[in-house]
Parts: structure tokens; sequence; C-alpha cells
């Protein structure tokens, strides 16, 4: 593979002299921001962070920040989700759409006050979008990117880790809620989240500054955890089916051909909701699923076609070797004649035809 | 420096095979997709295209379309150019503001007909900006990104090779305009356009299907112009004054602080207008400035301070050693009272401290 080319525009994160030292081996870039990709392999990436405790840089899931009177009007405008159900310390994971019901990101929400709210985006400027409606809406908010940096604390141990840094408070957060938690005299947002279904946490570090003394201090309370540098794994998310927007799910794809139906429940005349309405009641024309691919595979880096026969029923654009399971995980999209458990389908892998079988499940 | 990790979400492009096979040796991410950066070295690569001519897959270089009764409407909200002086063969430089009159994109707009329009972005999601609007005001048009990606042919012999391609009629276009003109029965816009001043054209290659066959004609028809792949040059753009979006301006600027005050003569009331108004007046505080910087310096991959005294008094974003000037070359967002050519600074490059000093003009 070729190498990656450093610019300002590219932008590195509060924690990439930690990056750096750890050997990351591989970058993506994720909102104009480098992420790492790879430390060791990512085999063993995936099965150190099944046994002991990972720090991530997660800087690039940017928050967009929205503040002033009109905030909740804005969200409940981009929000399929019922706001007014948001507990003040909840996560809420809320799939935006367009006018026609396309997904535009899948960002975290995050209630700071009652008129200030963040959107811990996946890659995309989402900001653009919610900055044009703002606009044209003459609305009283602001709209930016808050020097934000979210580091991840993943992995079976994250408990313990976190509690050293932390103290036992942390033990009591629970799934996808947040608590206020001081480091250095600045009281950090700490959310029971991750990307992974590992466990741990997501500390929102807030000021560029406190980013590498943080990355220390949870390095140094955990060298007899066997905590290391890690990132989000490939494998491990595709065996636990969490999607990745702009890979899994694009703008064509609705919240319901996505899985997220469940979150689509506001009350309110959000964007997208006429268009939204009849797979709200009769179901989506195709819809994410697991499936096994037969045989040696080589890297899924773009989008392999889902064949019945001659005719294209969806298509992968996840798959790779499961070590733990011993087969090739693969999420695709599929429509809905060929989506029941068991279903047999060929994948158009561009190395080669495969078989491939709908599961009913993720592996976890 | 580390590797990049590929993912359906950091998308290919349909010239990818070509320019693996030429042997890239670096990319970085552009609008979500690989943009190459190095074939040789970027001091090699600078000098063959002041010499010869190549072929740049510049596809990252995503279309807006803006399509529909509305767009003229459109997009005079978000232009600060007056539309209605655009020529029907022209490509306008827009350079789009928010309602504080900060940058959000600089694209060139192509007008395909009156209601049908492409903004060719630089680094970033202006589509979700002007959806957010599109939706808010109600407004009749479609946005989207089409199948089309930009392939530059740049240098002194660029004419020459694109005339045995798509015939003499090439050398008619003017600067910034363009032509539709067939290539295996497909009309393309061909414009006299791209990122270097070594002259050149941007093919805008509608449909992929037709993007292997094209840069393969480039290339058989090129052999004996010394013809080869290559990519926007950090060395020839610094030296050209070509501004990057994302690094050398941000949101934080206004036009008129990149320098691109003369684009904004719109009669309209567009969005930033009256946030404008006063640095339309007076100017603004601070400018793009070139600049030498002395001594051996650097890859410059973030925000180097510029120092006068203890004061910071602005920043360079992009500096690289120049072997055809035989200096340091860079840009740099300087303050109005250290602006004049002549002013001599500090910059602070995080491998030292090195004396800068403002330029009256950029290399060309």
């Amino acid at each position: 593979m070729a190498e990656i080319y450093p610019s300002r525009r590219v932008r590195k994160t509060p924690f990439s002299a930690g990056v750096e030292a750890a050997g990351v081996k591989a970058y993506t870039v994720y909102n104009h921001m480098l992420l790492p990709v790879c430390f060791d392999s990512v085999e063993a990436d995936c099965a150190h962070l099944k046994q002991h405790v990972q720090i991530w840089d997660v800087s690039c899931e940017r928050q967009v920040e929205i503040r002033g009177p009109d905030a909740l009007r804005l969200m409940k405008m981009i929000s399929p989700r019922d706001m007014d159900r948001m507990a003040a310390d909840q996560c809420y994971y809320v799939p935006a759409v367009d006018h026609n019901g396309g997904m535009l990101n899948d960002p975290v929400s995050i209630k700071l006050a009652d008129d200030h709210y963040w959107l811990s985006v996946a890659d995309g400027d989402l900001w653009q979008y919610v900055l044009g409606l703002a606009i044209a809406h003459g609305m009283d908010v602001e709209i930016g990117e808050p020097d934000v940096s979210p580091l991840a604390v993943q992995g079976p141990k994250a408990d313990d880790l976190m509690a050293r840094v932390f103290g036992d408070v942390v033990r009591e957060i629970r799934f996808f809620r947040y608590k206020r938690l001081p480091f250095e005299g600045r009281d950090l947002v700490v959310a029971r989240s991750g990307w992974s279904k590992q466990g741990g946490f997501e500390i929102y570090v807030e000021g560029t500054e406190y980013g590498m003394p943080l990355w220390d201090a949870l390095f140094a309370a955990g060298e007899d955890l066997g905590v290391r540098a890690g990132c989000p794994n490939n494998i491990e998310r595709i065996e636990s089916g969490l999607l990745s927007f702009g890979s899994d799910m694009r703008r064509e794809n609705t919240p319901y051909e996505c899985g997220l139906g469940r979150f689509c429940n506001s009350p309110e005349d959000f964007i997208g909701k006429v268009a939204l309405a009849d797979q709200a009641r009769n179901g989506p024309p195709r819809q994410i699923r697991p499936l096994v691919i037969d045989g040696e595979i080589g890297p899924c880096t773009g989008s392999w076609p889902l064949l019945a026969g001659s005719k294209q029923v969806g298509q992968v654009a996840s798959a790779v070797y499961s070590p733990e399971f011993g087969v090739n995980v693969a999420i695709g999209m599929v429509d809905r004649a060929h989506w029941d458990a068991g279903s047999v389908l060929e994948v158009d892998t561009e190395h080669g035809m495969h078989r491939a079988v709908v599961q009913d499940r993720f592996w976890r």
C-alpha cells in the first residue's frame, strides 16, 4: 500500500505524539483528521482488545456543537428520534436523514444543557447541513466545531483502568450515559460508549492541552493491565455488527434499511418523516444482514455485488476473516426476497466468486 | 510515514487501476476519496511537470450538482460573485461563505444549463450546506453528487497531447472556459483549468466506465511527449500561489483575507454579504502573503506561528524547498501591520525558529 501524506488539511490530533510513539502502522482519514487503523496487525490488535484494555485516539469523531436558544428546535428538525425523551446525562444515537429519508450521518448526540448539544459525528461534514438549515431558518444558534477530541478506553479491563484515573465513580456510569469527571482540574464528559462490544468508555477531551497528559496518565496507570494503544478494529466491529457510515450505509439508504428503525420515533415533523412513512409501516425493501462468506477472500476495499443467479440482490461493503469464529464475517445490504437467514447467495469479490450465506444474527 | 488503509468509505476512483500501475507512492484523502500526492519524488514530479505533460487523477474534485427550477436562485444565495455575468461556457471561481463571511469552500462552478450547475469542490462536504439551505427554503432543486471524475492534463505539452485525443479544437478553449467534446461517443466537459500554472486542461469524465479508456488513450497518444502520471504538486502550487482550502484558508478566514475580494461582486443579498461589508470597504485585518523562509526546514504538516518579537502575527500552513528558485517558498496569513513586502518575521517551525521575509509576489 502507498503511504499517507501529511498536511494541515489532514489534521493531527492532541494524541498524535502518543500514537506515533506507539508505532502506528496505518492510518485512514476521517473528518479531515488522522485515524489510526493498525498498530501490530489487525488480528493481533483484535485479540489484545478482547483480553486487555486499549487506548484509542478517536479524535476524528468531531463534535458538531449546536448552542443557543433555538438548539432544541434545530435538533428536533434533524432527529428522527424523540428528543423530549432524552435524559440529561444520556448519549443519544441519532440517524440524521435528508428530506428523502436518506442517511446523512449517524452521530451520537450529547445534551450538555437545554440549549447546548454536541453531535459526535461519523465521517462527513454534517455541520454544513446543520448550518445551512440554521441560516435559512434564521435561527438563534451557533454552529461550530469545538476543541473536543474523544479518547476511547476499550476492552474488558477498561473499568479497572478508568477507575484508577477517574475514581470508582466510573463504574456507576450506565451504558450510553455520561458523567462529568475532573482530570487535572477540568471536568470532562466521560461516557460508557465506544465502537466495540468489549466494554469501555469515551472521554470527550475538551482542550488540546489535556490530550497528552491524559494519554500518559492512562498508560502509566495501566501497565499491569496490559494497556496498549489501539484503534477501532475491523474484525471486532464486523463480528459485533457495528456499521460504518460511508461503507455499510450511505445517503442512498434509509434508517430502516440500516436496521435503525427503532430510533425513528419522533412525534415532531422532522425532516424526512413524510418520505419515511411508507417504510415505517411496511418495512424497507432491503436491509443490513450479517453474512458468512466461504473460501479465502482478499481485502474488501470497495463494494462487492451479492448475486442470486445472475441478478444483483445487494452488496457487501465489509468483510474479513475472524480468527475467533473461524469464518469470513461480513456485513451486507440484502434485498427483502433474499434476506432470510439461511439464504444462499454468491458474492463477486473481484478476486473471485464465493458462496455467501445470510446469518440470523451478528456474532455478539 | 504510516500507510493508508483502504475501505469503501475512502473511495477509489475510475482511474485507480492506472494510478496503481503507475506506481503511486503516497496518497492523501480528499472528499472521502484517494488523491495521489507523489509518484517519483515531489521534486522529480515537479521538474517533469514543468517540462512535459502529466495526467492527474483529481477525481476527488467532486461535483455538487444543483439542478432544477430554483438552481440559479440557490447559486445566488451561496455565491458572493455576480452569477448573472457568468457566460454559458465559463468556469467560475466562487468562494462560498457562511453568514459570518467565513470561507466554507472555494469551488469552481460550471453552468451546464440555466437550471443546472456543478460546483467542483475543494475538500469538504459543501453539498450538505447547499442541501440544508435548499430543504429549509423548500426549493425546487435536486442536490447530488453525479458520477463525474475530473482528470487533469497539465504541463507545457498539454495542448499537443489533448489535440491528439480531442482534436485541434482544444487549442481554442480559453482560460477558465469549457467545450463539450466527444470521447468514445460521449460528450465530456473539457475546460482549460487545473491546479498548476504550467497550463493544461481538466476533463470532467462523466461515467466511471469512460475513466480507464480515456486514461489509456492519453498515455498511448503521448508517449513521445514524455507523458506520465502526476498529481497536484506541492512545490509548484506554492510557487504559483495556489491556495489549498483547509490548509491555507479555513472557515475562520474571509475571502478578503484570502486575497479573493475581486470575486465578491454580487449585487444580490448573498449569505454573508452584510458580515463582509466592512472588509469590502476597509480591507481585511490579515491576508495571504508569499514568504521566503531561511535555512533548512522540515516538512510543514501543521500550522507554524509567525512571530514579530514575542507576538504572534500570523501563521504559515504551506512551505517547501523550491529547487527552481533555490529558496524555501511559503504561504502565510499575515496581520496587516506586518504584511508589507520586506517585512522580516520569525517562524516557529517546531524543528526550530527561522527567519521569514514577506515577498511582494508569488513566484509565477
